[in-house]
C-alpha cells in the first residue's frame, strides 16, 4: 500500500504544531502533506518532515486528493469540515468533541480499544485530553480486577485552551510579578496564581461539558456503559501537562505492588513512583513525552479495595496529536480500509 | 473577667502576620500583647491593634505572665515550647500538628466541635489548613443526612509552606517568564507553572503526612472515628488560598438545592454557586476572607446519593490564624477556665 496523502486542519494551533513535530519525529509515512488553517494563516509556511509547506484553505478539492485528514481546529470547524471530507471519500481523524459520542463514530485510544477502528464509517474520533490517560490506566487494571467506581479531579494546563491561553498565562504572570494590571480574555477569570474550577460550558446538571465528556467518553471507550465515574475538571496555571488525582474502587482488594506491575507492563504508561526519592508524575516532566506518567499508587488503609494514584500527561501529545497519529498508524498497521460507504 | 494577656509565637511568619491583622480587625480583647519569633527577629518591631511591639525571645518568664499563648512556628517549636508554657500555667492554642492527635488535646474548629474545648488540659490544637474547610462542610450536612464516604483532592497554595515559599513562587515565575534559570529550595521541585503532588513527608503506606492529617483530624473533630475518607494533597502555584474538590456519598439521596440551603445557613460558609454567571469559589476570591467559599454543588446523574462540590478558603485565615483566634474567643465567650491541672 502506498503511503497516504495526509492533511492537517488547524496546523497553526497549539495541537497542530505538535502534530507536525510528532509526524517528523516518528517518520509517519506520507506521500504528501497538506496543511490548512483559518484565512489569516494562508500563505504562511510551516516545517514538517524536513519539508517547508505553505498553509492553505481547506477545500473539497483538497479533501478529494487526501487519504487521511486530521482535524484539530475545534468542534465547530469539525462539524462543518468532517462531513465535507467524508463526502470526498477522505478518512477523517477528528480531535474535537463533535462526533465522539456519535454511535457511528469509533472513539479510540489505540492502547485500549483499537478493535473498534474497523467499525468506522469515514470518521474516527480521538478523545478529550483528560479522558485518554484515565482510560489507559483503567483498562489494564479492570482486565485483572473489575472496577466498580472511579472518582477523578483534574489539574489541567492552559494549553488545553490553545496557544493564546498559554500567552495569557505568561503575560498575566509577568504583569503580576511586576505589579502591573492584567487582562483576562481567554479565561473567565485571572488564571495566573489562581485556580478555575470551570472548563467548557456548564450543563443543566451542574457539571461542565468537560466533566461529562470524561464520564461519557470513558464509558464508551472502555465498553463499560454503566461504569460509576465522576470528575471535577479544573484549570491550573501550568503551560503544558494535565494531571489527575484518581481514586478507583475495585470489587476486591488489590495491592499497590500489583497495580504498579500491571501499569508498568501496559503500553504507553511509564510508572514513576518512588516518593521517598521525590519521584512522582508532574506536568513539567510529562511535557514533550509520549508516555503518560503514573505514580503515588497507594491503598486506602481503611479500605483495601480502594486505590488512589496520580497521573500526568502531555495534553498536546497523548491527550491530542499523538493519539490521533497513533489511530492513523493503527489503521495502516491493521490494513483497515480507509475507504468507506458514505454516512 | 479581665482581658487576657496574650503572646504570639512565630509572629513574623506568614501565619503570624495574619494573626496580627485578625487581632486588629476583630478588636480581640487583650490586656497586653507580646510577640516572639526566632533569634534573628528579636528587636524588630511589628504593628498590632494600633500598637508597635518589639519581637522578643519566648522565655518561661514570658509564658508565666501570659494567659493565652498562640504558637504558629511549626511542630518542632511547638513540641518544645508548648509544655514550657503549660508548665507556666499559660493556656496554649497551637497551630502545629504536634499535639493534634493527642487524646488529651482537643482539636477544635469552633463552628464544628466547640463543646470539646472544656476537655482541655492546657493545650487546644487548631487543625491543618485543609482539614478546617472540609469538616465545616461535612458537619452540617452529616447532621441532616449521614455521610458514608468522602474523597477529596486538594489544590494548596504555597503560603501553606511559609513566606519564603511565597517568595520562591514569585521569583521562579519572574525568572521563567524572563527565560532565566530558577532555584528550587523551599519545594523539592520547581513550583512555578508546575504541580507537585507532595506536601510533607511520605509514610510507609504511600500517603503523605498531610493526607493522613486530613483523614485523622477530620475523624477526630467530627467524632466519626470510622468515617471513610481519602485525600490527595497537591501543591499548586497559587500564593494564598487552598481549594478542594470534594466528593461526598450519603446514605440517601440529597438534592443540590438542600445542600446549598444547609451550607448557606452554616456558620463561616459562604455559598458561591452560580456557574452560569461564572461564579464559583476560587483562591483569589477566598484570600483575605474569613468565610470559606463553597460552590459547584452537583449530584452525580448516575448516583443521586453522591454529591460533588468545590471549596476555596484562605489557608492563612480559617486554615490557621483565624481558627486559632476563634478558639480563644470561644473559650472566653463560654467562660471556660484557661487554668488547668498540669499535664
Amino acid at each position: 500500500m502506498k503511503a497516504p496523502n495526509i492533511a492537517i486542519i488547524g496546523a497553526t494551533g497549539a495541537v497542530g504544531r505538535v502534530f507536525l513535530d510528532i509526524i517528523t519525529e516518528r517518520g509517519f509515512p506520507t506521500s504528501s502533506i497538506r496543511l490548512c488553517a483559518s484565512e489569516r494563516s494562508w500563505g504562511k509556511t510551516l516545517s514538517v518532515a524536513n519539508k517547508t509547506i505553505t498553509v492553505e484553505e481547506a477545500t473539497p478539492q483538497l479533501f478529494h486528493e487526501m487519504d487521511i485528514v486530521f482535524i484539530a481546529a475545534g468542534s465547530e470547524i469539525s462539524s462543518i469540515l468532517a462531513p465535507v471530507a467524508v463526502e470526498q471519500v477522505a478518512f477523517v481523524i477528528d480531535k474535537s468533541s463533535a462526533f465522539r459520542m456519535d454511535p457511528d463514530v469509533p472513539l479510540v485510544v489505540p492502547e485500549v480499544n483499537s478493535s473498534d477502528l474497523s467499525e468506522h464509517k469515514g470518521i474516527v474520533a480521538s478523545p478529550n485530553c483528560s479522558t485518554a490517560p484515565l482510560v489507559m490506566v483503567i483498562k489494564p487494571l479492570n482486565d485483572i480486577v473489575a472496577i466498580t467506581r472511579v472518582i477523578t479531579d483534574t489539574y489541567q494546563s492552559v494549553s488545553g485552551a490553545g496557544s493564546l491561553a498559554m500567552k495569557e498565562l505568561l503575560d498575566q504572570s509577568e504583569n503580576i510579578t511586576s505589579k502591573r494590571p492584567i487582562n483576562a480574555i481567554e479565561f473567565p477569570h485571572q488564571i495566573a496564581f489562581n485556580i478555575i474550577p470551570h472548563i467548557e460550558g456548564f450543563l443543566e446538571n451542574g457539571f461542565t461539558n468537560e466533566e461529562m465528556k470524561m464520564v461519557e467518553e470513558s464509558r464508551k471507550i472502555l465498553h463499560l456503559p454503566d461504569l460509576s465515574i465522576t470528575a471535577t475538571c479544573v484549570r491550573v496555571p501550568v503551560l503544558i501537562g494535565h494531571s489527575e488525582a484518581v481514586h478507583i474502587e475495585f470489587t476486591e482488594a488489590i495491592s499497590p505492588g500489583l497495580i504498579r506491575e500491571i501499569l508498568a507492563a501496559a503500553p504507553g504508561i511509564q510508572v514513576r513512583d518512588d516518593p521517598n526519592a521525590n519521584v512522582y508524575p508532574m506536568p513539567i516532566d510529562a511535557a514533550d513525552k509520549d508516555e503518560i506518567l503514573a505514580g503515588r499508587i497507594r491503598q486506602d488503609p481503611a479500605n483495601p479495595k480502594q486505590i488512589s494514584m496520580w497521573l500526568s500527561c502531555d495534553n498536546l501529545r497523548k491527550g491530542a496529536a499523538l493519539n490521533a497519529i497513533q489511530i492513523a498508524e493503527e489503521m495502516l498497521r491493521r490494513n483497515i480500509p480507509l475507504k468507506h460507504r458514505r454516512i
